[in-house]
């Protein structure tokens, strides 16, 4: 059970424990599992907070895991987080609980959607929403970032013109995976203009809303520009701020009764509701405590992100983008004039990391690596230890 | 936690846990909380096996739910029962992990039918059916069951002639909800038969199939003739043979490869896949000691039967139906002579039972109410007594 006051520091074995991250690192990476370090999916190897935690022990000690009825106390739970920690003040009946956030998004891309519409997103990107957007037969219609002084922006001038007739949604990744930009409210004023001109519907996945480092301010979509509310669906879940991906539940919120009974209707086809785990634990975190424990671990990885970028930034060749929220730190090695398979080859077979790829994000993740950097502070030191090593000759 | 060897006897408070069984009762049916019994909602009062318990707190213990990665444990778990317990031989890649049966039945919709299709009912059935199929822009097509001798039969005679050409699927429910009934095989080839001379999907919704009376003998829709293999999706699940349903996870078993990929597809499109704790309590239900569990359940479901159908047969004009499987009493009250209301109103304000109403299930269903008897026999006890009493001026 997790202490009152986390100890993010302690180095919990997660092998054998069913972790993606760890347990597939391996087979999926050929990095090897005795002294490997897993730096890739996006859930950190901190326990949620005491609140959570003791959640799931009453569930245990009560020992009965039948139908769930009444949610007002979850949906409230999630009303007091928005207008507490987001300013944003939400309506119980604008709350979809749904099977996580690419779920959130597949959701979206089928209720609002048609098969051969095309959905923009802004690259390089979180990688399931190009595949789920694909898998439910819809184009991806790629909008690069313009990447300037290693920080990304947006480029409307360019996408105005590459726009072709037959895009119908824009799916913004706010704060962004990877990247970790926080976007201005004038970049976000942007978007909502930019939809509007194009006529898209705006999904605003903001699942990193929560991991924002001191001195960054991020903003919730629905508070940027009033005239986009009926276009408008925002993301957002307990499960990446508290990590929780293994409760697959996420909240969806649509303010516009159009919009929201199209999305219900697709969810009462579909015969989709939230499992009770997910419901107790998300009723649990959002709360003062769980508050309490976000602002602790924001200060830890802000330790972590300083510690890793000092490491990698020492090394010729690297630059680490500067990490404004979200634990996933963006490495460009184009620096280092190496061929991909060089440079990967490097980190996961000399540094012994498993990492993300960056072309899974999408074009402009060409020359890059994701690593994760949510995890003991001795594991990032260590990290950044073994990729000076092998990258020592650059020196 | 649960003890080792089942209690089924012990009474257990689930008011204010959220179990939408209890919590809803005053609230839906405006039976009252103090002196209430919730024999509605198909989950039981029971908990479940110690190893299941036990899989549970070691997740607690542990405190990290991240990104659950290689299931083959949890798919090798299925394959051990299908083949254990119902003398299937499963492959490993015909499972999918659907989030419940609910949403199992409504991907199966979603994949194999197209809006405007009709999908054939055995009606009176359980009522989730009908609302997916007509929340995802399909029609119903009832095809009623017979009612000879206080038991339901197939008429295909009487379907054949009332087919219209628009069907596309049969949602067979096998054991039968309600009703009880363990279709023999020679039913069951009548099914397959059906369904090819009519060229339909059967999806065989087998989710009872472990809830079977002693003496009877539920055979797997996929043993009975292969030559339907090409059509066949078969559903089970851990959530109500163990009393799990809050874990919202299903099986979805597809044996033909055409079938699987188009299955396939709409999951992927979808962007689902199971939450942890449905796929750890479920690799632990099924397993030797979960069988054991099982048995002794039935045991005791077997005894909540006698107890009941002795005492509500003994009451002149009403007749439950034998129960061959599952624990839902399907309760004839016809010989009454009273209006619906009627016996509906002594049922909930007389007896103070909530109880699923019988047109929820389809034509068919109109002088029935269904009664879960799956709680400590001195409750059915209990709703026995205040039966007679409600219906004492009938003696
Ligand atoms: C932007 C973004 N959206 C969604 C997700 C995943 O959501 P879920 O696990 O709820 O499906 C992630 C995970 O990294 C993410 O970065
Ligand atoms: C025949 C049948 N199918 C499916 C379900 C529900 O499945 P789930 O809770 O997995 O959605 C029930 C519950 O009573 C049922 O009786």
């Amino acid at each position: 059970m997790a202490p009152l006051t986390p100890d993010f520091d302690e180095e919990i074995d997660r092998f054998g424990t069913h972790s993606s991250k760890w347990d597939m690192m391996q087979p999926l990476y050929g990095v090897p599992a005795e002294d490997g370090l897993a730096m890739w999916v996006a859930d950190m190897d901190f326990r949620p907070p005491a609140c959570v935690q003791a959640a799931v022990q009453r569930m245990a000690d009560h020992g009965l895991y039948g139908y769930y009825g009444d949610d007002t106390g979850y949906r409230d739970a999630i009303r007091w987080w928005m207008q507490e920690r987001h300013g944003w003040a939400v309506e119980r009946d604008w709350i979809f609980s749904t099977h996580g956030l690419v779920n959130g998004t597949a959701l979206c891309v089928d209720a609002f959607t048609r098969p051969g519409d095309a959905v923009v997103l802004m690259t390089p990107v979180y990688h399931a929403f190009a595949r789920v957007i694909r898998a439910s037969g819809r184009e991806v219609h790629e909008c690069r970032l313009a990447l300037k002084d290693n920080r990304y922006t947006m480029d409307f001038e360019a996408w105005d013109a590459q726009m072709t007739g037959a895009e119908t949604m824009l799916v913004l990744c706010s704060p962004h995976n990877p990247g970790g930009r926080v976007w201005t409210r004038e970049e976000l004023q942007g978007v909502a203009d930019f939809a509007k001109r194009h006529d898209l519907i705006l999904v605003s996945d903001e699942i990193h809303h929560d991991l924002v480092m001191p001195g960054q301010n991020h903003t919730a979509m629905a508070l940027v520009d009033d005239s986009i509310a009926d276009r408008l669906v925002m993301m957002s879940a307990t499960t990446k701020t508290f990590n929780l991906a293994g409760t697959h539940i996420g909240n969806v919120i649509i303010a516009d009764p159009n919009l929201r009974a199209r999305f219900a209707a697709r969810m009462a086809g579909l015969g989709l509701s939230p499992n009770s785990f997910g419901l107790f634990m998300a009723e649990a975190a959002y709360s003062p405590e769980g508050a309490a424990w976000v602002d602790a671990l924001v200060a830890y990885l802000d330790g972590n992100r300083r510690l890793f970028d000092d490491g990698v930034n020492a090394i010729p060749g690297l630059a680490s983008m500067p990490l404004q929220a979200t634990y996933l730190s963006w490495v460009d090695f184009s620096g280092t004039g190496m061929e991909r398979a060089e440079f990967t080859h490097r980190v996961e077979q000399g540094a012994r990391i498993a990492v993300n790829h960056g072309p899974t994000f999408g074009s402009g993740g060409e020359d890059f690596l994701r690593f994760n950097i949510a995890t003991p502070r001795a594991r990032v030191a260590e990290a950044v230890k073994r990729l000076q090593e092998a990258f020592g000759d650059l020196q």
